[in-house]
């Protein structure tokens, strides 16, 4: 593959006067502290301490009670899949309503494939599942997980004072082993503590985003054939637009990549620095609550992130498949 | 002129996402506020108190002490300038030994050229005239202006708190309006405080770098001729290294460029944020203090300054000289 010189030069560089160093806080920074790590923009990993999240505790506080969860047949939520006319999809979830006894049924069926038949389940619905934006804004703000909200509180007050400015989304995240994210980065800071099982994340900086191979997907969901519950591959309408996503055959990084990896335990929380790439696996029955916070669009920070991105021809799968052998990645197309 | 069209992109959305707005603070930041505008990278400007800086004053406690002050024919010390051999030098000026009492009285003579044949004097010795490292890493530091150490503090607070380490230099400055700086930018945070007078300054961010016409020039310094004592150019030894120099023809900017005009008054303090370009002038008599902090090499702005320079391709002015119509600039040359 060709990659463009001066984004390799830029991604080297990067590593060179950075490294691969984590650091790792014994007890929650000051916000001053944390606002220096900001600057920094590095993940950090720190220590903290929260309740013991047990089945027993989450079904009897969320009784029977219906929750949204993501549906797939293979745990691969939000990643680039084949659909049924042999085309690569952006693929979303299905998502399906039950209880959290039985999600956490099917996650510790995950040994045991007759029981799982319904598909993976992850709970992962991203959308300020907790507390949305609403709520920092003062309005009502339904949550599913309403029972919930007095042991997750809707703000880290460390992050809060750092970056003067309430989060835009507090999320929960219930999985196990069968569910993988693929490589992707957000557009936010991203406070994630684990309160209960591992989460070994992968993460790259900005700067290794260049190598990639990004295409524009088209958009699909999957959904559950009538007859036989199936959840197959199905794709939106043209109005929908196309995802711009990483494309790594089995996952599998190109060596001009400098990944970090991090294992997350129980009462630990990484910080995820805005447009950082990050794929998350775990084992067992994990969960995970993040913290959100709108990035500073002021500054230097995110318009490189913007440049770094802009700065890259990015190919539409079609385009892909005609070169495929090729695999060419055009320089700077900006003009 | 033919910019590179990438860097083009970069400098206008960068002045797009943050505009010519300059923060003006009433009072000093706390360190945790301070910390918040070091990330975003942008000037600021304070307002403080200090003293009366008065001729008398600094001739009462300076006495007959011999100072190093530049001398110029001309005001424009580290500037690009004509040769005796009709060639382009980056010119520093000649370093004389004078009381601090001749200093003023030959910046007074400003308006009355015939008290001022030695040439313009400025203080600007920028090595950390009033406080060096050796003072920072605790050893010994003789300084010219020891008898002023009691009225410039070693440090500004607030910035040591935010930037978590002591300043690398402190400096006075007492010169005139004879004297102009050219643009240029410095890889430290500063923090710059007028005590007497007014300082304008244009002020450029980082991604302007790309259209100021930058050149390699031979290094040269002023000296004076014995006879007459007139200051001319003398090319350095072949060994000194060219120096990297803006070349804007009378100080005019291309339309491309984004600039910020801010006049900072007596007992005002501009933060001029690491790699942003900037300009000084005066009238009358001014001084200011300014303390240089290392900036944080760590994350991704330093790496992104350096590849802000490393992408563009800057010629020597030789083959400046000789491709003068075309004033091409080739793109990106890294490989």
């Amino acid at each position: 593959m060709t990659c463009s010189p001066s984004l390799e030069w830029l991604s080297r560089e990067y590593h060179d006067l950075n490294g691969n160093h984590i650091e790792v806080l014994e007890t929650p920074p000051t916000a001053l502290e944390f606002a220096r790590s900001v600057k920094i923009s590095r993940p950090i990993v720190i220590k903290t301490s929260a309740r013991e999240w047990s089945n027993d505790f989450l079904i009897s506080e969320m009784g029977s009670r219906l929750i949204s969860v993501a549906a797939t047949p293979n745990g691969r939520a939000d990643a680039v899949t084949r659909g049924p006319d042999g085309k690569l999809y952006f693929v979303e979830p299905a998502v399906e309503k039950i209880t959290m006894e039985s999600l956490l049924a099917n996650l510790s069926a995950e040994a045991m494939p007759d029981l799982s038949d319904a598909g993976t389940y992850y709970l992962q619905s991203q959308n300020g599942n907790v507390y949305s934006t609403r709520f920092f804004e003062g309005q009502d703000d339904p949550s599913e997980f309403e029972a919930l909200r007095l042991y997750i509180p809707s703000e880290v007050k460390w992050c809060t004072e750092a970056l003067d400015r309430a989060p835009d989304a507090v999320n929960l995240w219930i999985g196990d082993g069968s569910s993988v994210s693929s490589i992707h980065s957000d557009p936010y800071e991203n406070i994630y503590t684990v309160v209960r099982g591992q989460k070994h994340f992968l993460l790259l900086p900005p700067t290794d985003g260049y190598c990639l191979h990004e295409r524009f997907y088209p958009h699909a969901t999957y959904a559950r054939k009538p007859h036989d519950s199936e959840l197959i591959v199905q794709p939106s309408s043209k109005d929908t637009p196309p995802v711009r996503w990483a494309s790594l055959l089995q996952g599998r990084l190109p060596p001009e990549a400098h990944p970090i990896h991090v294992t997350l335990s129980e009462n630990e929380t990484l910080y995820i620095p805005v447009g950082w790439y990050h794929q998350v696996e775990q084992a067992g029955i994990t969960i995970a609550i993040n913290w959100w916070y709108d990035t500073e669009m002021r500054g230097m920070n995110w318009v490189m992130l913007s440049y770094l991105r802009a700065i890259k021809e990015v190919p539409n799968t079609d385009e892909h498949e005609e070169n495929e052998g090729m695999d060419k990645i055009r320089r700077n197309p900006l003009s």
